[in-house]
């Protein structure tokens, strides 16, 4: 493959320099692209618009972007709705698609009636009303959640006919604004026996979850908004935990209750799940930080490649750990990578747009990205993490994923 | 005022200086914090939640965050809608509250019938369909849009009396994600006689601006994607110009042609309005760049204060010349400033929130904020503005604005 590199090869089989600017040289061969001085005049253009509304919505003919949902039979409410990364782009999820894990549906609380207890090792326990919430200084940060199920499928012996909804869409990013949970842990006061918290959901599953005191006096928020506007139903109103970083369900939805504890609770979804089985019969327990991780999202099945020529790669990479410093990219499944460019800004645990361009010269490839954070953690191979877990886990799959191309252009899950 | 002050004052009535820890100082004296230990199991904890779904909406709570709509009567589509900003909080609007300012309505457009023109003086005019737009390289950026009448009815004598959403709600910001103009550009081969660009809309309305061309080789983009999903219909499905920093209609909706020009086009839009009518009759016209501002957000009209005690202020600043330096805020009607602090990632042409805590004594307060750019660029008081320009101007108001506290409480808007 060296022998037929280009002077812009950046690694093998087509892929550029990520400092390459396509442009130019993409349209001359696209079929969307005509050489022509004029346009009809649409029927659109002939008659007045649609009114201005209260609160708009995406166009109908966007109606295939839209979460899927998987339910377990009888409890409509009980299971997840994953993102369409395939069909967005950038690094913020729109509310109306971030996605959604319930335990027992989504309660219909009444924000009024609605109250935040924190209570257990502290000096003086202490009920807030919302109205009383919205008096304490806020803080906003852009942050992704990724529910620990995520890519649980790539565990699977045989790899997945998914793409990147059905495999990786239990990831969501937002801009949320509320109150450092330090503020109110303060104020009630904190007895120095408090280790650990308790965390509760008002739902009907009474979902909760045990964090470390020094998480939540450190970086964690009772969130109130997200990307603007009041937290979504399916994302937790009237308030929610926000853990940057943790794992989907410690940022327990529908927040009620704080109690400070001197040890972990022990409830029902930190024993009976949300462990990380092992080989050798043990689980690991209160696994908190999502992993170094990266998808490419485009190609990527259902985005199938209609002719040989220049396309872009793009993808997210995330860490619970911090920054994303590098993402690299592979067209030969795995044997040389190229560096791809980061999208500024690029925040501590937020998603991260990446792109890099490739000449696809109609031939078979395998896409996969790798990538490291500040921390220094690099996302390891599919087959590193199977060794060291064992084909039992369920959660905390971050391994690398791969895309394999066909000649006809297809594009389906593979493992390699 | 100054033998009053207190040790963390950091300017006159109250206010304190920014990194001062309002938190547990505040709940002492809030009426919604109670001294309980235990919450009541509410109805919406003892039955299976709702469903889920494809497409997320807000609470039903939520229904008075809402865009106010105005309308020219008898053409429901022509007029504009005012994003609710004393209702949100963070840096992003959601796309359901973007403020719209339609000319003909919102055309219902098939993005499959959907074409970019590009012509006038290029060696290549082209055409390009979406999925043809789809192959080439994106990029995303974060910046705020704001319609140039944005504010202006702060050129009246009398103040009007509005709110936030009234007065400073044709202002938005998202992640924008699409494709660098000047990469459709140069594949079209740009005659070098070629110095302005014109944009035409497809709305029934035909939109259009002129443009210099050194912009459209800068930073403009033309939008496909808005936070992650398809560009709203409102927003200009299926695709839009972005001019980031620029006025707001110059970002034309529904693009679908632009020509390369000698010279501007004087089309309706940039000849009879758009344009700085000015004291001794003469106007200044191509106004680009949306100048140095900030508007306080809370509290403001229609936030009322309960009771006297420690509130944070909290507001945005924005400016079309680059990235907010200094965000001051007065609460004595501009005798005595001092600076807030500003919530990273701090971007340029982007909305910034600013906050800072205040100690309301119950006695009357004005509240003032006075932003600075990267350019240097101070916003001006409205004296100094209303001098400049006169009382016939209309657009790109950008003085400084004042919220008078009651002894009571309630906020309204004066002139200070």
């Amino acid at each position: 493959m060296t022998s037929k590199q280009q002077p812009d090869a950046a690694a093998g089989n087509g892929l550029l320099d990520r400092r390459v600017l396509l442009g130019a040289a993409i349209g001359a061969t696209l079929p969307g692209v005509s050489h022509a001085d004029g346009l009809p005049i649409e029927p659109w253009m002939r008659t007045p618009g649609l009114p201005l509304a209260g609160y708009g919505q995406p166009s109908p003919h966007e109606g295939k972007v839209a979460r899927i949902a998987a339910s377990l039979p009888g409890a409509p409410g009980t299971g997840a709705s994953r993102t369409p990364h395939h069909l967005l782009a950038g690094m913020i999820t729109p509310n109306g698609l971030h996605f959604e894990r319930h335990h027992s549906g989504i309660p219909e609380i009444d924000p009024d009636a609605h109250r935040l207890l924190i209570h257990g090792l502290v000096k003086r326990p202490l009920v807030f009303t919302l109205e009383a919430l919205a008096r304490y200084p806020m803080e906003s940060r852009i942050c992704f959640i990724e529910c620990a199920g995520n890519s649980g499928s790539l565990y699977q012996k045989e790899p997945a006919a998914l793409g990147v909804q059905g495999l990786h869409g239990l990831l969501s990013c937002a801009e949320w604004t509320g109150i450092r949970l330090a503020t109110l842990l303060e104020e009630a006061g904190v007895d120095p026996r408090a280790q650990w918290i308790l965390a509760e959901g008002a739902d009907a599953s009474g979902m909760s979850r045990s964090v470390p005191l020094a998480k939540a006096m450190d970086d964690a928020m009772v969130a109130l908004y997200q990307n603007g506007e009041r937290v979504r139903p399916s994302n937790g109103y009237p308030l929610r935990l926000l853990l940057p970083g943790y794992e989907g369900n410690t940022n327990v939805k529908w927040l009620r209750r704080i109690k400070l504890t001197e040890a972990p609770t022990m409830t029902r979804d930190e024993t009976s799940k949300y462990t990380i089985l092992r080989r050798d019969g043990t689980a690991l327990q209160f696994c908190f930080p999502q992993e170094i991780k990266s998808i490419i999202t485009h190609p990527s099945p259902g985005l199938a490649l209609r002719e040989p020529g220049l396309y872009e790669i793009s993808g997210l990479a995330w860490s619970g750990y911090g920054r994303i410093v590098k993402v690299e990219v592979s067209a030969d499944g795995g044997t040389s990578f190229a560096p791809a460019a980061l999208q500024e800004p690029v925040l501590a645990k937020a998603l991260t747009r990446f792109r890099i361009p490739w000449r696809w010269n109609g031939g078979a490839a395998i896409l996969q990205s790798r990538s490291t954070d500040e921390a220094g953690n690099v996302q390891p191979t599919r087959a590193k993490l199977m060794e060291e877990r064992g084909p039992v886990a369920q959660y905390h799959f971050n391994g690398i994923a791969s895309w394999e191309v066909s000649g006809a252009g297809e594009v389906r899950h593979v493992y390699a």
